[in-house]
């Protein structure tokens, strides 16, 4: 339970908001590269912490990330012509580079021109596995793009995809730092005992033992289920890196070639988020692009499951599809794809969901964690601090693991190889 | 007229508001029993008095109304499994009873579970008359269900519907309390006079003499119309019962069998209401199906007039198919369906009309009264008190009445016979 | 830029605002007459100045400007029944008369009938030129209809039409009294160097220098275009009319015979405005239907071009079609229609622009002026005085005008003769 200010204080991100300062003190997604596809492509609104961007790619390839509305009149770059490096207005015509500056004023007489006395708000941008980074903090704490695994592997090793979601991005996180839904809510009960072996396990033992251990980058945690008749324990361990990545280890659908999967939700504004969704096989060899589709489609966020825009067909609109037969007889809720079922649960707490009323338990423990690491970079950057994982740390040389183990054997020091990054 | 502050208390139904305080003191209808046709059907939405709720029957057939959200982490028990007597939530598996309890908490290891120490909230239910009536108030001041003559009959000589109407409550009250306008909004230009026969009497009588006498259970009151050149009186008993139940006579579709009707307004929100019409015949016999559907069609609310979620496709979003050729031709409105009629002007009104505006005559007087006793009703809550009607009284053994009588007659006396319920 | 209180003064228009106050002294266009187009026609809703207002034109004729709700118990006039020179609620049958004056109630008896007492809001309403025109203001500082040319052409002379746009009136006027932008937004690519003649000037001279004339009706602005490789002056004038009328000379599809045109924009509400469009040609004869229709289609306005309630189909809902390939290689914008392309960026500057964000440079001189003379109405008005321009004067003799001059010309002398009104 939060009490009401401190709920306000974490899900609020929009500028000159504690949280919202603390979240643009970190490297975050803006969008991926290839909605960018080619020098000089359409311009793109590309909404992020509740200010409105507009995103190109300059004729020699660089982003920019302007703010919307000209700073001439206000008419949205939107609309602009994107040509001879950089981005002109269609109202009046004055041009703006990557870095925001006004670089021709075409509609003022050369003795009155003044453009180099105007500047857009232009955030640094850096493309990086596939996705667009940018920054929207103060230059002077501008740190290095981050540095995870995933994101030193090439394209087609690692594969990455995006989907809307309708509601406070803390919601979807620790809807995505929760173990213990899994038993519940992604439950099949197809023959099969589920699309994918663990799954069996998260069946079969629903209420894991969960250990937490704050990093510099965040915090790793384990879930330990004991599986009685089998006189094991699954373990399986994430790792939450600050501000809004998770990380989880996946068998996947190829024989023999257990993924790491990973999630960022990236704040739109208060009521919605981006996610962005990661895949590479643990042993860093590219995947199929017809295994990736495969495993995009079981999630429920292949292309076939989206709207233009990111949003999936199976939304809250139409109560994402449910099928209440299917309910009875083959799945938890009668909600097709993973990820919309996820959605389904995190959206239907409302936009912004009131933490006064919730009641946690020991199964919520990483949900705890999570919230206590953002109201502390909150309060860091509002001390002048640099907030927990915006820095080069660890994170670099980690990932996430799953494993059956003997009953009561000591994971850590059983799953310690695995967690370490090999790429 | 009203004062700004008596509009505002006497249309705000929300939970802590005095007027939704004095609401909550009354057993009120919350759904059809068909709309949960059989035990484990789907749970459904069942929003009232500006609460979200769940609605459900469990495998005993139990009705259950419980909170939207989850008392664990939110997620909506909409999308609940409604199995094995309760509902379960599908996010982490809580399962909550009709009474509220959680009776199971499948994520919590043992020692840890707390499921005795974690309720939803839930409201009482019953039904009677093909009703799902709940009571929302405190438990302490919670009185029998209500004894109408229509609830004490068996379904089929009792038929019931419900419609959506996009007002507030007391638009919808007002305007099914006030006789005059049938003399004009439903007027049939039709070479039948109309469809009915006791509505040519009030085309042709239009300024009715009203008289309203207060009772226990709110008022009854008569419109009295002279109609001249018979030297008659035509005059018509309505029953309002707290908080918001008309009763009227009907002459119906079936010869020889007049029919008793009525409606319930209940407060959706603020800005919307249910209607609740039901019917049946004076002499208490059976009613064919096929009357009871063409009597629904003649009030533009039979099956084939409605969307899902039962809000009518002639609406405010298409004028009521309003056609003006129709309105210059063959009735006043150019609106097809009685019902429809009363929905276009209390909703034209605006979502919640502000009645410092309007100008009442003497043949708003039933509007008046009711109102008092609303702010009255509100008083005595916020008093300590029990509202009026919110008791049994003598409404279990009234009914309305219509009657056309030598001009002059004393009406009340010549009318008792009729004004007394039989079954 | 201005100050953010500036910038609330002169974009609200609502009842008791000091700007709505001021827009309240002047007659605006209501609606074409041929939306009501005869004696009886069906009543409209016509929001203006963020009242809700009902019009008709009764059976002789006269057109009515009536407040939306019944004053009785408010439904909306909208439903009424236009019968018998009078427009009747179809609640209760109150019947109004186009001053307002509630002369039938049929549902009070004789003895309590009160309808002496009881008045709608009604605006008086002038035809003229094709538009009805009403006056919002106090009736003692009600001054005559406005007396421009155009107004005084027989229609077939002059035509006129409209459209829906969907921000604050002022971004419409600061588009409209702006003339650099016609350069750049309405560039046309194509072989034949644009639509219009004189559009090639616009293209080859793109930074004009320009001169306001404040007058007593509002401003006559020059802007001074030199071509240099001709050396020559492309001299625009145009006239700004208070509190929102534009005049500008434009060459037109009819060889040899050039036209005026204008615009009108009438707030609906704070974030919607009417734009009603006027022309003729300067030789006052007669325009064929084809002609006008040929030009209302070059300006993305023209019948087919529009929606019921005259909404463009390329709106803001689908980025206004926008093609980006036509975009890259045929004109400016890729949208298509001039009048589409102001729409395009005027409503994406938001539906109320934010003025302490901008940056004006002297190419904004006359959207300077015209803030100036608008926040003088409103601080007029506050004093209790007539605003500018309120009442006739030399406005009846003017007129727009563009020429191509010797590079130096004393352009006013020059251009004198074409800028008196010959109609």
């Amino acid at each position: 339970m939060l009490k009401r200010e401190d709920n306000e204080l974490v899900t609020r991100v929009g500028p000159d908001t504690p949280m919202g300062n603390a979240l643009r003190r970190y490297w975050m997604p803006a969008l991926l590269s290839e909605q960018l596809p080619h020098a000089d492509s359409d311009p793109l609104r590309v909404p992020l912490l509740g200010e409105d961007l507009i995103a190109f790619r300059d004729s020699d390839g660089q982003i920019g990330l302007l703010q919307n509305n000209c700073p001439h009149r206000g008419a949205s770059l939107f609309f602009g012509r994107n040509e001879e490096a950089g981005l002109r207005c269609v109202y009046h015509g004055w041009k703006f580079d990557v870095a925001g500056r006004c670089i021709d004023m075409p509609n003022e007489p050369a003795e009155s021109d003044f453009k180099h006395k105007v500047s857009a708000v232009a955030y640094p941008c850096q493309e990086l596995a596939g996705v667009v980074w940018t920054y929207m903090g103060p230059p002077e704490t501008m740190g290095p793009i981050p540095d995870q695994e995933w994101m030193r592997l090439p394209l087609g090793s690692v594969w990455i995809s995006k989907t809307l979601q309708e509601c406070n991005y803390l919601q979807a996180i620790e809807g995505g730092v929760d173990t213990s839904h899994s038993s519940f809510l992604h439950r099949d009960f197809s023959p099969s005992g589920g699309p994918l072996g663990t799954s069996g396990y998260r069946t079969r033992s629903t209420a894991p033992r969960l250990e937490v251990l704050v990093t510099d980058y965040g915090y790793r945690y384990a879930s330990v289920r004991h599986i009685k008749d089998e006189d094991k324990d699954y373990v399986r361990v994430y790792q939450f890196v600050m501000p809004f990545h998770q990380m989880r280890s996946f068998e996947g659908y190829e024989p023999g070639r257990a993924t790491v999967q990973g999630h960022m939700w990236v704040p739109i504004d208060d009521e919605n988020c981006w996610v962005f969704n990661w895949m590479y096989a643990r042993d860093g060899q590219p995947i199929a692009a017809d295994i990736f589709l495969h495993e995009e489609a079981m999630f429920g966020r292949g292309p076939a499951d989206l709207l233009p825009g990111y949003k999936t067909k199976a939304n809250r609109d139409n109560d994402y599809l449910i099928d209440r037969n299917l309910q009875r007889t083959r799945n938890y809720t009668g909600i097709q794809g993973v990820n919309t079922q996820d959605m389904a649960v995190q959206e239907s707490m409302g936009a912004i969901y009131d933490r006064t009323k919730e009641h946690l338990g020991s199964a919520d423990t990483a949900v705890i964690a999570t919230r206590r690491l953002l109201m502390q970079a909150a309060k860091d950057v509002q001390e002048g601090k640099l907030p927990p994982g915006s820095r080069p740390g660890t994170v670099s040389q980690v990932r996430p693991a799953e494993m059956v183990l003997p009953h009561g054997t000591a994971w850590a020091e059983a799953m310690q190889p695995e967690l370490v990054a090999r790429w």
